[in-house]
């Protein structure tokens, strides 16, 4: 097939550091590819990747150091350029959330639009209401519930290139925390459940200018204890290392996490979840197979204990099986075959 | 005219406090309607206006107390509903910048819109390349510079209503700073300026933000001096009194200032306007009639002792006739009117 794949430009694809979307959008454009598929990727310039690279942007907008830039602006011109040489893709497949829309109303049929953010906010639903013509993707069952009305064609989950993580046999007896330091993150969970343990407890996190005051006043004075570190952001390259070493991620959120990249880079490495019942987690996590899930910090403390009971060779088959970028890539496949046929099937009734 | 005007959605329409956008669109809605034209206004429902209100959101944006909220995807449902009523009206006027583009591509020639913002920012050339077709206002020539190949229709400066400022005949003894406390409104100079020359200094501003650690660490400890008195911000009702009670309003900006509103407030008031020159203010102030346009401080401080020499009453006439929300309105008018025989002499040649 002959697919575009319309990347935010926020991040680079994939991003060097934290960055969720940007990164199942270069794992996917990769997947595709070595499945022997015709793909585009429209994003900015810097981007990696085995499609052919249509680039909208001299560079990702969050690296630019230019102080005055405007974000809907490069996302529009973008988006001219997708719609200026959408007659070459039998599929457009949309990333950028709603923005799309307006341009692409007459050619919905050939589009797939898959939502990567939260949808409890509103101003979301008058806008899936009024652009029911778009097919949706989302990415854990779970992220549907505000806006159960819409569109919805499939769930995906997430998926990452299997050869990017190395499987560990082995831990070197600490517990990880990877992500942003944030209230839904909650490390202050994962701190308490190491401490309580006495196991060393490693976070590599990033903080965002908007968590700067939460990091400054309920974080950063409870990485004074001696069983906590602190690495910092780290990229895909320490990943491995990082999680392969960690006898399992605390994975302690409090929000209706979508999907939780995190997660399946850890059972990449073999590493066990210990995830916090909310969100997408109870499609992610099999409990007592790739991890436990948990509901309060007493469970979670237990599952600890419990972790030996694991095996860390079966956890990276369940990913190789459930969560790597060829199996999302085939997922997809399926579906863009799937509206294809509807859309044809539609034309048909009408001719 | 049957007249669609479409408003931002981040503050009321007239915003309470701060805000430039809603507060033009709110005085042109006003004026258009008592010259007898029929104006629908969409915007937020709160909005105060001798227009018919077209609600599309239950609140402003800024004003909501709703945490999880989208600007994009409330902007986007305003503009599908214009969009589905736009065949009612013979002019759609945009003050959205550019969000409304692929909206209304097929309509562009019955459609103004006016740029209210700065626009030196990377990333909007591609888009006001692009969309070539719509024809567009700027605020001030200066405001161009940075965009000169772009579709301008022409220069309409703001205006407000003529009642809405009681001018005053005498002043009582202070300097004025209103506006934002932010970097490139220069509050430090304004306080250098009055300390300097001895004179009392009533500041009247805004702290965003983003702007709170500049206020913090700049601005703050220079409020101590027994001179400077800081006010907080003020509305509508409090902006009479307030700069018509000042010897002089202090503009001492070092940024492309779009328009500055403040100065025909001030104006309105009789008040004269001491401005640094720098974006619109060589074509809002009338140096030696209605304040005087300076580069720096020592000029700042000579044109304080000057300002004996402008007369209030002059001050007052020259806004009502060039800055009064008709006199706005009245350049809107014959731009529409002009556009309208444009658009169909464009037809008439393509028939």
């Amino acid at each position: 097939m002959r697919i575009a794949q319309i990347s935010p430009l926020y991040e680079a694809v994939p991003p060097r550091l934290y960055g969720g979307t940007e990164r199942v959008v270069a794992h996917l454009c990769d997947a595709l590819a070595e499945l022997g598929h015709d793909v585009t990727l429209f994003a900015s310039a810097e981007a990696r990747t085995r499609a052919r690279l249509a680039p909208v942007r001299d560079q990702a907008i969050r690296l630019d150091p230019t102080a005055l830039k405007s974000d809907l602006a490069a996302h529009m011109s973008q988006l001219a350029e997708v719609r200026r040489r959408a007659h070459e893709f039998d599929v457009l497949h949309f990333h950028t959330d709603m923005v799309h829309f307006p341009f692409f109303e007459d050619l919905a049929h050939h589009t797939v639009t898959t939502l990567h953010g939260r949808l409890d906010m509103k101003d979301l639903a008058g806008v899936y209401r009024r652009w029911r013509q778009f097919p949706l993707v989302s990415i854990s069952d779970d992220q549907r519930k505000p806006l159960p009305f819409a569109n919805w064609a499939a769930t995906v989950h997430h998926g990452l290139h299997a050869d990017l993580y190395r499987p560990s046999a082995g831990h070197r007896g600490y517990l990880a925390f990877l992500g942003r330091i944030s209230p839904e993150k909650r490390p202050d969970r994962a701190i308490a459940i190491a401490t309580r343990l006495g196991r060393p407890l490693r976070i590599a996190a990033k903080v965002d200018r908007a968590d700067r005051a939460y990091f400054d006043d309920k974080i950063e004075p409870l990485l004074h204890h001696p069983l906590v570190a602190f690495v910092g952001e780290i990229g895909d390259a320490g990943k491995s290392g990082f999680l392969g070493g960690a006898e399992a991620l605390l994975f302690p959120i409090d929000w209706p996490e979508p999907f939780g990249l995190v997660m399946i880079e850890a059972m990449a490495c073999g590493t066990p979840v210990i995830a916090y019942d909310c969100g997408s987690v109870r499609e992610v996590v099999e409990d007592g197979l790739t991890g436990f899930i948990v509901r309060d910090e007493d469970e979670a403390c237990a599952a600890v204990a419990r972790l030996p009971t694991l095996d860390r060779a079966a956890i990276r088959r369940r990913f190789e099986e459930r969560f790597s970028g060829q199996a999302m890539a085939r997922r997809y496949l399926a579906l863009y075959a799937r509206l294809a046929r509807g859309a044809a099937g539609a034309l048909g009734a009408l001719a």
